[in-house]
């Protein structure tokens, strides 16, 4: 029997469907309605879509993994609240709306930042009742890996402090360094326990953080090409901010030619990944084609 | 054999031991400086302490819960980094040294909290391989419940929401919802992971809950008379605080003299519950105590 693939489309609505249940607002009501504010805003859901397309893609059951797809879209929006923070990034606009802190005021924004930090693994801990201790235990620990002091933090410190053009030696390894932690942090960790989830063994599991990374790396170049190149209306957020900052990114060092040069190979690369290990995924397909068309390469 | 039970400077020594072994400095070095810091500053390390005893009274083996014991502290130290920025209670010393934000900028201490919440749980993980994955779920979810948006985050919105006196009605039953979230949820989960991880039956653990709710809310309001009549010698933080932002406290609700007398009311309970319960602890008799020494009651 072939079994019908769901496509992309299909599993953003699952998640927007599983999120707005997951986050139901109670008492202090000012914190939930902060933490679902930024989690539910509008958004391409490509964490969560790729950690249940990694399951689907090896065979496993996608409904397996939509705690914890949840879970990594409650600590992306996370990540968001923090990083618009006035002493972080200082945005006032995110997805076109005001940013969590504009809307509920700055000690609201850090406390449900916070709050998001542990709500999420409670979601998986409460909703992946039928994974076995081991296997959940294993999500916690890529959770944890992956979103902490040794992933997506070290990744935003070391961001801020590229700040104003402070980094003078050793710019193009600081750089890889942001990118992967910042950003490919968060596909490995969707991609990997969606493999996980699916009981991919230890080599695949391997040439899937491959895959993540390099894919990661891209998207987070597509940042920063559309960083100097989009409108606020594509964006939803103040464009040009990270040139004002001096901030370094990949468009800082290299230019814009040579970092669409460079997504082209990257986008290649995640492609022979997918090629070589005979793995066939639409939905993957159809992310990578969708931030081409955005960067117009 | 009566085997030698551990006290309090015994477990305090043990704690701090760990806590400069777990938090080994790496790159990015401000993070980990961050983090360390506000852990590692001297302080009474009332709830590792209290876990580690709770294990070791009901004759568990309390080696087995130094890591939760130590996550619970960094824990700790999370809550009071993100309480002290400017945009929450705006603190400027703690335990009598600058706050983690004056001494490295308010970005690294956002983000070093943030990585404190995280880093608790990848300890708890790492290091406790001897206990069965279910007992390890087991803490996970203590940690997860009591540390967030229905635990101390909660107490914490509703205690920044009672400023400047907005709260008008209801004040005894949200005074007493924001002591039992800001600072008996810690304490549950202290008590309570020490007694999981003993072994403890429901009903144990029933009874401990109970003990921890009174003893969090008798440290509590023991907070709130010190704020009022401490010195910054004593408190190594500024007092009066909370008078002068029109915080909803004990003693602005009842006057010292009652506040006091709640306070022996509590202990009272307290010693009440280990003896109905046949439970013998010098640590927590000393924890009694030293908190009634330090109000003077």
């Amino acid at each position: 029997m072939n079994k019908h693939k769901l496509t992309m489309n299909e599993f953003i609505e699952i998640v927007n469907k599983k999120l707005d249940e997951y986050l139901i607002i109670q008492y202090p009501e000012d914190l939930f309605k902060s933490m679902r504010y930024t989690v539910l805003l509008p958004g391409k859901r490509l964490r969560p879509v790729m950690c249940l397309e990694t399951c689907q893609m090896l065979g496993g059951d996608f409904q397996d993994a939509i705690p914890t797809a949840c879970a990594i879209e409650m600590l992306h929006a996370q990540t968001l609240i923090h990083d618009d923070l006035p002493c972080m990034d200082n945005d006032d606009f995110r997805r076109g709306q005001p940013t969590n802190h504009k809307k509920f005021g700055e000690s609201t924004a850090v406390l449900a930042g916070d709050a998001l930090l542990t709500f999420a693994p409670q979601i998986i801990l409460k909703f992946s009742q039928n994974l076995t201790p081991e296997t959940q235990l294993k999500i916690l620990n890529e959770y944890v890996q992956y979103a902490g002091a040794y992933g997506v933090i070290a990744g935003q410190v070391v961001d801020i402090e590229s700040e104003g053009g402070k980094i003078q030696s050793n710019k193009e390894e600081t750089l890889k360094y942001i990118h992967i932690h910042k950003t490919s942090d968060l596909f490995k960790l969707s991609i990997r326990t969606g493999a996980i989830i699916a009981g991919a063994d230890t080599e695949k599991l391997s040439i899937l953080t491959n895959f993540a990374e390099k894919l990661g790396l891209a998207f987070q170049i597509a940042d920063d090409i559309l960083d100097e190149t989009a409108t606020f209306e594509t964006l939803g957020k103040t464009p040009g901010k990270d040139k004002n900052a001096g901030k370094l990114t990949y468009v800082s060092l290299h230019g814009i030619d040579n970092a669409k040069c460079k997504l082209t190979c990257l986008f290649n690369e995640c492609y022979d990944i997918l090629k070589q290990y005979e793995i066939e995924s639409q939905v993957f397909t159809d992310i990578i084609e969708g931030i081409k068309q955005r960067v117009k390469i």
